[in-house]
């Protein structure tokens, strides 16, 4: 114990986003211990000052071991506090969320993934979790290149398209939706590449250099 | 002691912001304990599990005590964490974030302002949390009505336009200034009421109602 005085209890929560045929999905787990064992909830634990360097740390470990991949995209979401969010005690959970490519989910262990419409209820306070992050995934993807990362590393604009649909819960115009894309220089063509099919050949395109180095900077 | 495991030690830092006439400044109040007794730094202090409901209900008790006034929007900024970023031991601080109109400062006791381009070096992360705190003013300020928190509840458009150029630290065109406004629904005016000097009267204006009530929700 560092302090002389009662300290919160300090644990990460996490709100791990994919999408799914059915759209938007979250990843739950089942909690192995009281309280509210057997229930699916958040993956999140306890910080651990001997292991971890910090909360985001933390996450990650929790991630790992509750579902068995590294996130490859982690961001704090909000700190949630009080007396009475836990059971066990006046507690903190940093919270962060992340999106993850549906391939990683062939690794996961013990998660289950729920359509954003369609989530049981969850413990704690982890409703207000889930809501947060689905308002903060949603004003962030307006902007920004976060939905990208859900694709793999080659796709079509067509493919981008369909993400970004599915991440916002909107329709988007698809000639306005590609000349906002282009402006923002988050993808760039490769050259020769296209995808052939039943339909005409579509240009192939990766995220561009600038969003992937921001991209390595944050894992 | 809540838990059996080692707890990190939990506190609240606040980056207090006022306008002043050389523009976005910040509070600062000397540390009257160890450790970096005596230095000037971000008011801050442990979180209370016996009397605070949660991490902003501490932000605002420590801003009573050590500055000596009610902080009218607080809004939670990031969670900073580690082992290494305070001497007594693995520690959180969930960081606060404050717009203050310069007519409370009167009220205050010890604090000291400083334009945020003349800033001492603080102890701690003290410099990242401050650096993190004006990249979300700035970045918020672009499109929200926080600046005209630090009005007082009448203004003229002119007041809002400096305001707003002086948090931002950039010049606005004062044309597309006053439209942007008018179309974001921020402010409106008074019927009748107008400020009278050497120049013709300036219309007066105040916030919304539906400013003023998402405003509540915050306090």
């Amino acid at each position: 114990m560092l302090s002389d005085y009662p300290q919160p209890l300090v644990m990460v929560d996490t709100a791990l986003f994919t999408i799914l045929n059915e759209g938007l999905c979250l990843i739950l787990a089942q909690r192995q211990e009281p309280p509210e064992s057997g229930h699916l909830a958040l993956p999140g634990g306890f910080v651990h000052v001997q292991e971890d360097a910090d909360t985001e740390d933390a996450a990650r470990r929790v991630i790992r071991a509750k579902i068995g991949f590294d996130a490859p995209y982690l961001e704090q979401l909000y700190t949630f506090s009080g007396a009475n969010r836990d059971s066990r005690g006046w507690s903190i959970s940093v919270a962060y969320y992340a999106l993850v490519p549906a391939s990683l989910l062939d690794q996961a262990q013990v998660a289950e993934t729920f359509s954003v419409k369609n989530l049981p209820k969850l413990p704690f306070d982890h409703d207000q979790i889930v809501a947060k992050a689905i308002e903060r995934l949603q004003s962030k993807s307006t902007y920004s290149s976060l939905p990208a990362f859900l694709l793999p590393e080659v796709f079509t604009l067509n493919d981008l398209h369909v993400i970004y649909q599915q991440t916002q819960d909107v329709r988007l115009d698809k000639a306005s939706f590609r000349h906002k894309i282009m402006e923002q220089d988050i993808i760039e063509p490769i050259p020769g590449y296209f995808r052939t099919g039943a339909h005409r050949p579509a240009q192939l395109y990766r995220l561009t250099h600038r969003v992937l180095t921001s991209f390595e900077r944050k894992i």
